[in-house]
Formats: structure tokens, sequence, C-alpha cells
């Protein structure tokens, strides 16, 4: 547990969220939300491969019932860096202007139309705005135009959160920009659009879905931080009543549907039960924030060598930010188990209610997501997307980068204790 | 339950809310808020009682740390009329413009502020855009202006609600305006500011916010409506994961500290918790909508002769908002219970853990809320706000104009179902 010493403990804790709208054929209204904001003129921000389904420029025929006309730009980087954030803004201002975005996609094309939002409504380069040390951490001075985030992929939560995240390709270096006037102002959520995601994928993201849950419901309590003056409020204010309640709902849905889902890709109530609990976890971590695994899982992505994951477009290799995550929980959690005992056992029991209880109640957690990963097909550890003992420094100074993770963990953590996480982490079972 | 025939069922719920600041000291920072907003020229609206505590003086005050004029206008009339709404909104325009307004209060000032926002920023006279068949239901055409609201009364959830509810004087009828612009941007949420809260208020009040979990957890599922087109749908949608996620949580947490706050009101634990309960309920009834008990409280408080109840301003008579709508709930949950029995005996269990089960389940949850009715000091029935069975057939007339409402109950009422619900209701123990 962090300790305040003599310091005033934190009183407030903040709450935001966008508007949501729900369900099978809610993707087919957009036109009728964009026309309450008075949008006229729309570009749809997506990625290739989502564009080849069909599904952005449905969405965007749509929205011509509702007097608006709208352009697709489909050259969202999966992974997207400085450069191609860059670019779709660029694109954006020369077939521009728009008066509202909507972003189709994982998160990739939500993050991205973030960033055109920022840019070509606000002075300044995209690097001005990183956040610290990477950037100088720029606060957006005017208002941004609305965004309608719609989610195909059930995992990021990034519709309901206030950052984007992406590589510096220059520096070498994942990093992301975090503002409140980031957040989308309504996510549309439907399950429809999820149905065809393979196995492979449902596994990964419902991975990224079950940690953003995880981490949230354990995250160092709000009050546990120094009080802070209203300028100095971080979207990410630590683990609070309103951010477990999400966490909780989101952990008894993955514990319903996760395996069905991943079993059965056809079966709605599933994958209905997969889109909300997404979208819960979003609203839950988009408040509180996460620490240790997410922290992890940013070398663990960018210093891939030679996996490549069932289920995701071949060619490149990759991590799934889902698996990147997962990959450590287990081992971050038998850590973090110490600061808030009560929490991970509840956690494992709303996760996996018909676990028979392990004697030694700080296995509880890291057993159920164990047998979780096991189930689904995630690889038994960070050795099974080719990382080696020797990897490990590396993997821990990457880590070590992401301080503001860090800072949300229920206990301190230092350079030697990711070592320790890292290195039993390497294969888990 | 409704039948839909064979009609196609709803599909998609929305879930709309405030930005949310909630803890001790939260009302201390609302002029940093504002800034955000770009505001520099604010109206405190508010009513001389509250006025009287020098609560929205120190809260116009702390804005000016922040660049912010504010005036403060002590104007709102308690139960509000279209008169007393027009003539602040006048006041608005006489010493406006202002680009952002405060609402610091109960009910009564925060919806007065969402009139005189609309009134101030849209043309036309309030009377168009009152709810069918009063008004036209006329929906605003501009954007209003950023709303902070401040509950200092730990029940209503006007906080989270896109109404206003008004006594429109000519015609003699309670009703209200309802659009989603109408909701504020923001809730500032300080249980500081109730701790002086007297406690037939925390009675009362607290009965208030358990309708509205009680109703919107009990209330016709957003699947049992037709499918709408999206310019049908209204803010008020029915039960729906979201919307039953925070009145569970509510339950909870009136369970917990109801009592304790009204046999305590320095409680400060137990007061953060009403705070808490009733921005959770508020969130929830402000998407899913109430029924039977709140349409019953319009006449059984807009009828009354003579009660003047404990804790309240001396002089008119009245039945406070909350008294009058628990009235009539251990009735109403009593014909609602066939509708959707395991969601009532669920509720009576968040209410009441400890309590022993009836043999008959349909009595489950109304004898949760009489048990703690009794405990807090309600009137026995509406016998003891001064009806006797001749006063039936008007109430029933009074309760039956609130179709709006009456439609969200998750079984069908008639006048003679609501006539057996006030007759029921003479006497409850």
């Amino acid at each position: 547990m962090w300790h305040l010493g003599g310091m005033t403990s934190e009183t407030v804790f903040t709450y935001g969220a966008p508007q949501l709208k729900f369900g099978s054929g809610a993707a087919d209204e957009i036109g009728f939300d964009l026309a309450q904001f008075g949008a006229r003129r729309v570009l749809v921000v997506t990625d290739a491969g989502i564009a080849a389904t069909g599904g952005p420029r449905r969405i965007a025929d749509a929205m011509k019932a509702y007097g608006i006309e709208a352009a697709v730009f489909d050259g969202v980087r999966v992974e997207p860096t400085d450069a191609s954030m860059r670019e779709a803004a660029g694109h954006a201002r020369e077939t521009g202007p728009y008066d509202a975005y909507v972003a189709v996609g994982g998160g990739s094309s939500i993050d991205t139309a973030k960033a055109v939002n920022l840019l070509t409504t606000n002075e300044g380069d995209l690097a001005e705005y990183l956040n610290p040390p990477v950037g100088a951490g720029r606060a957006p001075e005017r208002p941004l135009l609305p965004l309608v985030a719609v989610p195909t992929t059930t995992g990021t939560g990034a519709e309901s959160t206030t950052v984007c995240v992406l590589d510096v390709l220059d520096l070498r270096v994942k990093t992301g920009i975090s503002h409140p006037r980031l957040r989308p102002e309504l996510a549309v959520v439907d399950p429809d659009l999820t149905m065809s995601q393979p196995p492979g994928v449902t596994a990964s993201a419902g991975m990224d879905i079950l940690c953003h849950a995880l981490e949230s419901y354990t995250a160092r309590p709000y009050d546990r931080y120094e009080r802070k003056r209203p300028e100095e409020r971080v979207p990410y204010c630590g683990a609070n009543p309103v951010s477990d309640m999400w966490a909780e709902k989101s952990l008894s849905l993955l514990s319903r549907s996760f395996r069905r889902a991943v079993a059965d890709g056809e079966d709605r109530e599933a994958r209905t039960d997969m889109a909300l609990a997404a979208t819960f976890a979003g609203l839950g971590f988009g408040n509180a924030g996460v620490h240790i695994p997410h922290a992890n899982a940013y070398p663990i992505a960018g210093q891939v060598r030679d996996f490549r994951p069932d289920g995701y477009p071949d060619g490149e290799a990759m991590v799934p930010h889902g698996m990147s995550v997962s990959l450590t929980a287990p081992e971050a959690f038998r850590f973090t188990f110490e600061a808030r005992p009560e929490r991970h056992v509840r956690a494992a029991e709303l996760l996996d209610p018909r676990m028979e209880r392990p004697d030694d109640p700080a296995e509880h957690l890291p057993l159920a997501v164990l047998r979780l990963m096991r189930d689904i097909g995630i690889p038994d550890g960070i050795s099974g997307v080719g990382y080696g003992e020797g990897d490990v420094p590396a993997l821990v100074e990457g880590a070590m980068k992401q301080q503001r993770l860090l800072a949300t963990s229920p206990r301190p953590v230092d350079e030697e204790a990711v070592a320790g996480i890292f290195s039993r982490s390497l294969r888990l079972w």
C-alpha cells in the first residue's frame, strides 16, 4: 500500500463517460445522432481491414437519410504512429472542414480519430501534446468537434477513454496523449459488428477487457493519493465507487460469456455480453486507470521478434494488445495481492464463481486468470511469444518508462519487482 | 407483463449522464470546471432557504480565483411553477447574458435552472415546450449553455435527469419538460453540503432515492417496447443493464446507511453513502424511468389540504416529494410483483438482507419497504397525510394523467388498479 506520510489525502473523485447507444442495429442510427449535434459534413475514420467488411461505407451511407454528407478515410494504421496520425489529420484538413468525426474500428481507429479531432481544432504539432517526458503535455485550448466512436473489436474501451496511444517512430517509444477533451461524445456499441471476429481475436481482445476490469478494481484507491488542486486532477483518478461497480459487473459478464464467445463466435448472447463487458470495463478503467499488466504490455508488444498470432492478418510479427497485457497479469496480481487482499479474492470469485478456493488466498486470482488463459488458447507465458530470460532487462526497462501507469499500482513497484514479475511469467503453467 | 403481439421488439437502449465530481470539498472547485467550459460570467440559481445557509454565495465567491464573475439569483420557488420559472428566466435575460449556469439546491433549483437555460438559449414560451398533452412538446433547436448542478438535498436526482418538473398554475396540473439537452453537463456532489439536513428531510428525500432505485429496477424492460425509430427514442427507455447496475448499487448503499443518516445527521460516512446513493439512483432512473409510485405522488402532493411535515419550513401545507412517492410504493410493488417476480425479491434482498423471508414472495418487497418507512418516521399511509376513502377518485384522476410514467410500469395499469392501490394505501400498518 502507498503511504502518504503526513500529507492530506484526496477526498474527491471524478467520473466522465460518453453518452451510450447500445444494441443490435444501433450503428444504423448514427446519422440521427450526428444531426442532433448539428453536424452536416462528417469524416468516417477507419482502417483498410475494417473498410473491407463494408461496414464503414454502410454506416456512412445510412447517414444520408438525415441530411449528412459523409466521406470515408480508411488509411488508419493498425498500431498507429505519430506519422500515421499526422497523415490522417492532413487528410482531414485537405478534404475538410468537417463538423464531426465518426471512428469505426478498434482502438487504432478510435485513437487516430481522437488525434485528428485534436489536430484539426487546435494549433500546434502532435509532439507538443504527447504525455511528458516524451512531449510537453500541452492541453488543447479550444473545444474539439463531436466524435462518435463505433467499436468493432470488443476490447479496447477506447470509446470511453480520454487517451490516444501511439508509437513515436524517431524515439522508438509507445506513448500517448491524455486530456478530457479527447473523450468521444457518444459511443455506439452494436454487437452485430463483432460477429465476424475470429476466435483468436476474441480471446486476445477479451483478455484486454478482463485486465481493464481487474486492474481498475485493484488499482490504488483515489483516497490514497495526496489531495490535488483542481488543475492537477487527471482523468485516471484511482479506484473509486463508480469504477468499482463497472469492474464488478464486467467481471460477472466475462465469467458468464468469455469462454462461450471464443468457442462459438455466432453465439449472439455471448457476443452481446462481451460487447457490454468491454463497454463497462472501459467506463471503469477510463476513470480509475490501469497498472502493472498494462505497463508491461508496452515492451512485450514493442520488442516482438517473430511471433505471429492466429486470427490476425499475416505479415508483420506482433503480440496483440490484449495478449501482451495478459501474459504478466497472473504474476502482477500475485505481487499486488498484499496491498488489497479482499479485492483480489472478490475479483477471483466474480470471475470464476465455481472454482475451488486455493488454500493460499493470494493464489486465488492468479489461478482464476491462468485457468481462463489456458481454456481460450492464450500462450503459456512470455516465452510463448518468443522471449527468454535474457530479454528480461530490456523488458523491464520498457515497463519502467510507463510511470503514469505504475503509479496506479496498489503496491509501490520498483525495477526489481518488475524484473521478478517478468521472470516468473516466462512460463506460467 | 406488457405484450407486444406480433410487433418487433426493441433491441437498443441509450444511456446518458452528466460528468461527475464527487466528494468533500468538490463544491469549492466549480470555478475551475466552469473555466474548462470557457465560462466567464455565470448565474448561480438557488432558493432563499439555501441562500440563507451562505452556501451559494460561498460557491460564487470561490469562482473568482478562476477569473469568473458570478451573480446569485435566490428567487427559485420551492415546487416551481410556470410563473416562477418565467420570472427566473426574465431575471437571467435582464441581468445577462451569461455563458453558464450553476444550480445550487434541491430539485426545485436544479429544475428552474434547466428552464432558465432553455428559455435564454431558445426561442418560444415555456408553454410550448411542456410535455403533451399539456404543451406541444417542442424540442429545443439550439444547444443550451453548460449547466453545473450542485445538489444540496440527497434525493431528487435532478442533477442526472433530462426533465424539469413544474406546476402549471392556470391548469392546476403538475407536468414537465423532457429533452436530452436539459441534462446538466456536470454534477458536483459534495456531501458536506447535506450535513445540515434535518431528520425529517433526510427521511423523505431518502424515500425518493429508494423509489427511484426500486421503480427503475422493476420498470418495464427496454426490450419489451416496440422497436422505435431513432427520432422516437425518449430519455426514459425502460430498465436496461446499465440502469439495473446503478439501482442495485444504490439499494446496497441505502441498506447500509439510510436508517443511520436519519438517526444521526452528523454521521459523515452515512451522509456520504446517501449522497452517493442519490447520485447512483439518479443515473439509473434518469435513463430507465419511474412508474406507479411517482405517478401517484403527483396528486398526493398536489391535492394536499393541511398536512405540515416535521423538518420543513412552517407555513404552507405540503407533502414532501419523497414522502408522497413512498406512501403508495408498498402497494404498487405488491401489484407489479407478478410481472417480474425475481426482480422484486432481489430488490428486497438488497434493501434488507437480514430480514426474514415471508412465505409469500410477493410480500417480500412491500414488507421491506414498510419496515423502513416505520423505522424512519414516514406516515403510515395516505390517511397519515390527510386523505380518506372519499378522496380516492380525485387521486386516481390525477395519477391517470401521468401516462408517460404509467407506461413504464412492468404490468399494464388501469384506473381500477390505481384505485385499488390508493385504497389499500390508506393505512399501511
